[in-house]
């Protein structure tokens, strides 16, 4: 009854998966989307915005493990009945934003956004329904020399922002490999578009599943931890493996990569692959293997192109031999050998046997990506050094950013199809990379706070005074401000440190009607802090003490303030 | 029955009142909240970012206008069944994020953040669903100096941002004045909250509907152009007069500012004002009525303090000569005396009489601000110079951002209050401001496009050149690109026109396969296209056609492309 009667507070907390940002991570976010945006324009990218409310008919349905219809994304009604959806990626809006102003673009038209996207999902450790993305596209490029262009731009965006070369590989696979091996195995045809988009998902489950999870979901189905049961694909045990031999190129070449033969899978069936202990430079010049792999190159490529041999051509030739050829796998496996003949000619890639050879892009099967408008080749950019999950335990950092190409998106508004790829990073995954390689990037955002004016007197006269002191240093371009709240000196100068400042100035009665005219006491708060740690029997204790705080007559303010900032 | 078997294409188009941003509106607003935000900064404020969406209970209803519940705001229920809401301020979810981080946050907490907020309002010209705001706030400072510095940061901004002494003003009122005023009309008391409310929003209206406009709200009700009729607040003659007068402050000292004596309304019962064929300096000197004035002032100002005249001092004793005084009138008119005692400090506004005198900030009780969070002084940034309306006739700019005290806001999360005030400004009406004085901070943000290298062959070796020569220029930190579409010569240089690009590099077979080693042309495309529209007759024809396109030995291509880009 008396409970009736207590006016009813409001909850102050967020809806579950979204979060406030501080200023440090704002800073940082800042600081790494302006380098990738100068990046970005370096390869004659230009920006592009579009609003957070489209139709929801406009944005579609290609979000992946989304069965039930609206899930995944944010969906209202306007006022007239229609449904409206918060973009759920940015790419669908951008689709409709070419085809909208198709015949206004100079095409082909390259253009990059960062924004904020929204997900109606179950949030996680480091999963929101909320989160940014940073973008770049290419439409009306029908030419792989997009996709190409595309990796290339990741991978310089890797290193501008200070990940080193090794520490991160760009990995490019094709839709159409995967649908011509799926083909391959009988899962070819309209009618098997479906399953087909159940074995992708399944397939993309790869790194946290592992072979065996993934395996479950190609067959009959899985149980995971909590007992929950995932109806699989219900494929047979033949068609089961070529799928996971796929997957399995990606490993066995990131273990190759880095020199660990012993730990490679040989248990498993990966007939493209010659035991471990053979995999060393020499090994490559196996003339009865490559002459069968150039033969097998050539059945897809109708120029009779010479290939210099390199990885990406290794797993090519490997891909023509392993499975049964059909039209899809071969426009796969053409598209790929265009854009590492590429990667080639820029030097992103090198011959193998060249020293220090480091790949910064590679071809690689086993990228799948789970996003259902994918028409041709897909990305996923990986960092490769370790850092500790939640449990300590080392783990490759992973992904922090991927994409394709989606010839059909445009089309779904336009009488004739519109070529695109894109490549999308994740802002905040990457930039808890940065993080934790201690990049420069990110540890130039962490800023002072400003000079704190104490205000002690809080008479007219007084507060004048202090107001005039704060001016003369924001006049100088110092961040200053006066202390506005009610404490007494101590809480102020506890403000201050909360703050980070540097630099308190202090002007009491004392100080402003010194004999000598206006002064004021000027506090190098760090030098404070070590000194109040620090012993008294130190010989400079005196001389530390007169660093730490001193008093200057008012007309040097500025000046003594700028010398105590410039301390290292 | 045909019309069946066509797919149905989804409309490339946006719902009403959300709009795309193009590559100049972009980079015209980063420059422009850049130079915002290092100002906020010089002032000691530091950024804070909150999620988009919030529980819809959290962010109140506070908007103006919005009789209906719901109305305003875009909701829509979680998985849990609570209602969620898109942000339709900054405010509201700061007050929440102050309240949630309570104890954590240094106080004073000074803090800004722009951002996108959702109106889900009938859209207009100029008015849309999507708009961005920039916040700048200090929560926890209960001393209306934290008021005036935000004046005095808005002030500071706008001569940032180019913006000329006297082009603008930042205009500030106070709450408590008018609920004083409305408290001397009979309309104080809890009972008369919900007509307070009304009758603000009426006088809101003055700028847009005139007095006539206002006097009808304030009345019966008024019938707008397409006959549909507002219901007024139902107030008598004599409780409207007064109310008007408060809103004819503004405009008479708007006039009186801009020295245009003969437009001050005399007609208009205006018992503070002496005629205006006596508004020059020197009748400010009138010994009886500064007497008057004075002794009003010493009403409401216990302390007794002595007030240099100015504007501000001059409203402020008129105010308390003109209506009845009550403690809420009291107390308004001695924070606005406080305020304009900083004003003075600080040389924002000058003593009358003083050579050049321009005001940056101005007491003015006629700002009155629709949202009904604000409980003390309410601000108002004002541009005065002229631009054309869609009619092509001159109009005041008019205001490009406001705040105020809201010390209930962060109240209703807890059990004590939180003195707290803030300014908000509409980045996208600022930026219109902006282009309308042709500010160096737009002009700067539009830049040239990338050179485009030509694709003519297309054959792997030529790809693989033009690669190469891309590449080139992009490690020198040009912006280039290597045209991926697939037409012709002519088409390649029209889309490099489209792109607004300066160079196009150009090698063709006979360029690339030289006798001297390999070539390119490099076209100045700025030249080219004034040489083409010249005459052939001209003296130096031959040498600025030499200019507009020359080749030179490929391994000059970066120094001269860089000669080109040089070129005024």
């Amino acid at each position: 009854m008396t409970e009736s009667s207590v006016p009813t507070r409001v909850r102050a907390t967020l809806p579950r998966g979204l979060v406030d940002r501080a200023p440090a991570d704002i800073a940082a976010a800042d600081a790494m989307m302006a380098k990738i945006r100068s990046v970005y324009a370096l390869y004659g990218f230009e920006a592009v915005e579009t609003p957070f409310i489209e139709y929801t008919e406009a944005l579609g349905k290609f979000l992946p493990d989304q069965d039930r219809p609206n899930e995944g994304v944010f969906s209202f009604k306007d006022d007239d009945e229609q449904w409206l959806s918060l973009r759920y990626d940015l790419t669908a809006p951008l689709a409709r934003y070419v085809a909208e102003n198709f015949d206004k673009l100079a095409k082909p038209y390259r253009s990059y956004r960062a924004g904020w996207v929204f997900r109606n999902e179950k949030p996680g450790p480091g999963r929101y329904r909320q989160f940014m993305q940073f973008d770049a596209d290419t439409v009306g490029a029908a030419s792989v020399a997009a996709d190409a262009e595309i990796c290339m731009m990741a991978a310089d965006c890797l290193e501008a922002l200070g990940i080193k070369r090794g520490d991160y590989v760009v990995k490019v696979n094709n839709r159409k490999v995967l649908d011509g091996v799926m083909e391959a195995i009988g899962l070819g045809g309209a009618n098997n578009a479906g399953r087909r988009l159940t074995v992708l998902r399944a397939m993309d489950k790869y790194d946290r599943l592992g072979a065996d999870g993934v395996r479950a979901l190609l067959g009959r189905g899985r149980k995971d931890e909590s007992g929950d049961f995932t109806k699989g694909a219900d494929l047979g045990e033949q068609q089961i493996e070529p799928l996971l031999q796929l997957l399995n190129f990606g490993t066995t070449f990131d273990l190759i990569q880095r020199q660990e033969f012993d730990s490679v899978d040989v248990s498993f069936p990966n007939p493209f692959l010659t035991p471990p202990s053979e995999w060393n430079p020499d090994a490559y010049g196996d003339p009865e293997r490559m002459r069968r792999k150039a033969q097998a190159l050539q059945v897809v490529n109708p120029q009779n192109r010479r290939y210099d041999w390199s990885f990406g051509f290794e797993i090519l030739g490997e891909l023509s031999l392993l499975f049964e050829m059909n039209q899809t796998l071969a426009a796969g496996i053409r598209e790929l050998a265009e854009i590492e003949a590429t990667f080639q000619a820029t030097g992103f890639t090198a011959t193998l046997g060249a020293e220090d050879f480091v790949e910064r892009v590679r071809i690689d099967p086993s990228v799948v990506r789970g996003l259902e408008y994918y028409t041709g080749p897909v990305f996923e950019a990986e960092l490769t050094f370790e850092v500790k999950d939640e449990a300590g335990r080392p783990v490759r950092f992973g992904s922090v950013g991927g994409g394709g190409r989606y010839d059909g998106l445009v089309a779904r508004f336009r009488e004739e199809p519109v070529p695109a790829t894109g490549f999308s990073v994740g802002v905040s995954r990457l930039l808890a990379a940065l993080r934790a390689i201690d990049s420069p990037i990110v540890a130039a955002a962490k800023a002072d706070g400003p000079v704190v004016v104490l205000a002690l007197d809080r008479d007219e006269k007084s507060m004048a005074n202090t107001q005039r002191l704060v001016a003369a240093l924001r006049g100088a371009g110092i961040a200053a401000e006066m202390y506005l709240g009610s404490a007494g000196m101590n809480a102020q100068l506890k403000y201050a440190d909360k703050r980070k400042s540097r630099v308190a100035v202090i002007q009491g009665s004392n100080e402003r009607d010194a004999p000598g005219g206006p002064q004021v006491a000027i506090r190098d708060l760090k030098l404070g802090a070590e000194l109040a740690k620090s012993t008294k029997d130190r010989a400079d204790y005196l001389e530390l003490r007169q660093r730490a705080q001193f008093t200057a007559p008012e007309a040097e303010l500025v000046e003594r303030v700028r010398e105590v900032l410039a301390r290292p």
